[in-house]
This record gives structure tokens, C-alpha cells and sequence, in this order.
């Protein structure tokens, strides 16, 4: 039992790190491949969240329409490059039933624009649901609570 | 041994995370709830750490004053509110002598202010006293020893 | 083989944690240790590293070489004082050959001066190369890959 529950953080961890080095490479075309083919990805501010309120910057459906994201990302928006780089703490693992594992992490992203200092550009909470597939672990949902209330420019890149 | 050793890792740095989380989701009754009956939680600039100065912005010696100082910073403090975020670091496992396990954890805490960007609040190293408990580890000692010399504002909420 | 993988993420979390607090604490001596003698310390900008070009900020060959460094940083280079402190999330153990292990982790280092408030410094990448000696694990190389295009003031401590 605790042999397994070690092996789950293990792999969730490492699902976190895996998913902020694809983002941190820029590598946007894997980024869908880390949720199920009907998995969620939604970005809300804190405030909405907190009150319950449905409102989010970025609400992501399918596997297809992250794809589709990824495109508009790297090949139609305008928009000034810079780089991103995730550090997430360890996950909190809270229940799992069955093949389905909730966990939650801190996470802080800090962004560089070319020719600039490093600066913290959004932190906040991941809150996910998680399955167990063929290809590993991947995200059926993954709810990106912001606490940043401004955020700086625009929110380009997947968080 | 081992074993021992990895599960002992995976309660510390869950630890962690269930206490980061209890404070950035402001669940500050549940804040002293992490330490022994009389458990001690100090904050304290890292000049006076380094010169072994007794001097600390804040040192409470037991569950009951942790308790007030919530009824404080919840109930009567003017304060301009703002959210936390820790992204804490592994802990450095460092001793355990009996029920009693010494480990240390980088911290870093983010706040953003109502309608601001995030910021880089506070920065340093927990250093702590862990026992088991029958309700699971618990912080004997936590000693928040902070690198920033200058505290943006004030320190309202717990680090 | 799952038990030796959970317990090379242990070890190479722990290595990490430790080499962060060497910095931290400013135990500058204790930081050629954690590499070979014959072991790489490289701090590269992400622009050339990306781009496959060979110029890095900074270039150490040997344990020699760092200790000719620490020697310079604490003897004879006049700058003005900082903290450092490092939060660094679990690392990516992407392969394993022989006593050869390649990893990688996201690093953010903040830095205080006298006075001021903390502020980031410095975020990127460690990619290593690490091996299991006597002693424990030690860096055979430990690349420093670095968003951050423009560095505050200068970088004198080792990331």
C-alpha cells in the first residue's frame, strides 16, 4: 500500500515536471498529448473560483481544441516572444478512486522577455484530475487557479 | 530502511504542501492545527539567524498563541488583504533521533495584491522540529528564517 | 526496480536540496564537493544553448578550477553582498546507464540585498550528469542553463 502510494507521487511528480519542460522548451505540440483525448484545461482567476463563479480566461474542452490552441499560439497570434519557466512543488495527492487520482500543486511561473530580467509572471494552483492510460498517466482535467489578479501583457503560452 | 526512509520524505514534503495549502486558501484556523500543543512557530530575519541574535519578528510558543494571533490577523488587524502562494522546495531531511525528525525546506512566497500583478513576497528556509502524532506529523518547531530584509508592506498572514 | 527508482529520485531531490543549501548558507567551500575532480560546472545562456552555440558565461573544467572560483568569489572579487536562495523542483530523471545518471531540474534563485526586499534573480534549467561515487552522488557536469537574458548587476555566486 505505501509502496504504492510512494510510486503515485513519484509518477505525478514526474507528470509535472515532464508537462512544464514540454512548456518551458516551447515543445507546444506535445502539450495536448499530456491530457486525455477528452480532457479539460481551463484557466480561472482566483477570485472567480473562489466565489464559485463559472467565468475562466481559457476553457479547453478536447484534445482537439488545445491542438487548435497550439496553432493559433505558434502560427496566428501577434504577439511579443518570451520564455517561461515552471517551478512546481511536490503534488498534494487528495483521494483516488479507481483509476481516477485528485491532486493539487503550487506552481509559479516566471516569464523572460528577450534581452530582460526574469520576472514572476503568474502563480497560482493546479487542481487536476488525473487517469491512469495505456500511454500513463494524463490529465483528464487540469484547473489552473491564478492568483494573479493582473496579468502581465497577455497570457500567451499554455500555463 | 529505506522504505522508511522514502515514506518518511513523502510525509514531510506532503507536510508541507498541506500546510502551504491551508494558508494560501486562507484556512488560517487550520494553521495551528499543524503544530504540537506547544509547539513553537518563529520568524525571524536572517541577519540575526546568521549572528545567533534572539531577536525574531515573531515568536509564538504555543497552539493557544498561534490561535490568538489568527483572531488577530482574521478579526481586528486593519490590513490591506492580499494572497499568498508558497512553492516550497523537497525538504532537506537532516536527523531523526527517535520521534523527532529535523529537516529543512526552501520557501518562496508570492502575494498579489486585489487588481496587481503577483510579486516576490518573502524567501528562506524553514527549519524544522517534526514529531509523530497520533493524527500524524506534526511541527514541534518551525522557524521561518526569511532573506528578505526588507518586508514589502507588513507580514500579516502566517509564512 | 520501482523501489531503486523511487530511491535514485530520493537521492538526486537530496543532492539538489543540499547543493542549494551549501549556496544559500553561503558555505562556498563545500560547493566544488558536490562535483567529480574532474567534474563540469557550466552556466550558459539559454539564447546560445538553444541555438547550439558554445559560448557560456561561465566555464569551470574541474574541482580545481572551482575552488580557483570560490577563491576569487570570497578573496578577491570586490562586489556588493547578496543572499542567494534557491527553489528547486523535483528533478526529471530522463535516463540511466551504468552508474550514469542524466537528470534535469527548474531552478528559480532569488536574491536579497542588504536592506531591500527579495527579488528574482536568476531562472533556468540544471541539466546533469550525475554518478554514483563513494561519497555518494556527485555532479559529473551540471550545466546551468538560464532564461534570464538580462542578469542583475552580476552574477558572482555560483547558481
Amino acid at each position: 500500500m505505501s509502496s504504492e502510494r510512494l510510486l503515485l507521487q513519484l509518477e505525478i511528480d514526474q507528470l509535472n515536471a515532464d508537462y512544464a519542460a514540454a512548456l518551458d522548451e516551447k515543445r507546444f505540440d506535445d502539450w495536448p498529448l499530456f491530457f486525455t483525448a477528452d480532457g479539460k484545461y481551463t484557466v480561472q482567476g482566483r477570485e472567480n473560483f473562489d466565489r464559485g463563479l463559472p467565468l475562466a480566461l481559457i476553457a479547453l474542452e478536447s484534445q482537439g481544441m488545445m491542438k487548435d490552441r497550439v496553432y493559433g499560439v505558434t502560427q496566428t497570434i501577434y504577439h511579443a516572444p518570451y520564455y517561461t519557466r515552471h517551478v512546481i512543488s511536490p503534488a498534494r495527492v487528495l483521494a483516488q478512486e479507481g483509476s481516477l487520482v485528485t491532486a493539487q500543486s503550487n506552481y509559479a511561473v516566471f516569464r523572460t522577455r528577450p534581452g530582460d530580467s526574469s520576472e514572476v509572471y503568474n502563480v497560482g494552483r493546479y487542481i487536476d484530475e488525473i487517469v491512469r492510460t495505456e500511454a500513463g498517466l494524463r490529465f483528464a482535467s487540469r484547473l489552473c487557479v491564478y492568483d494573479s489578479e493582473m496579468i502581465l501583457n497577455s497570457l500567451i503560452y499554455p500555463i
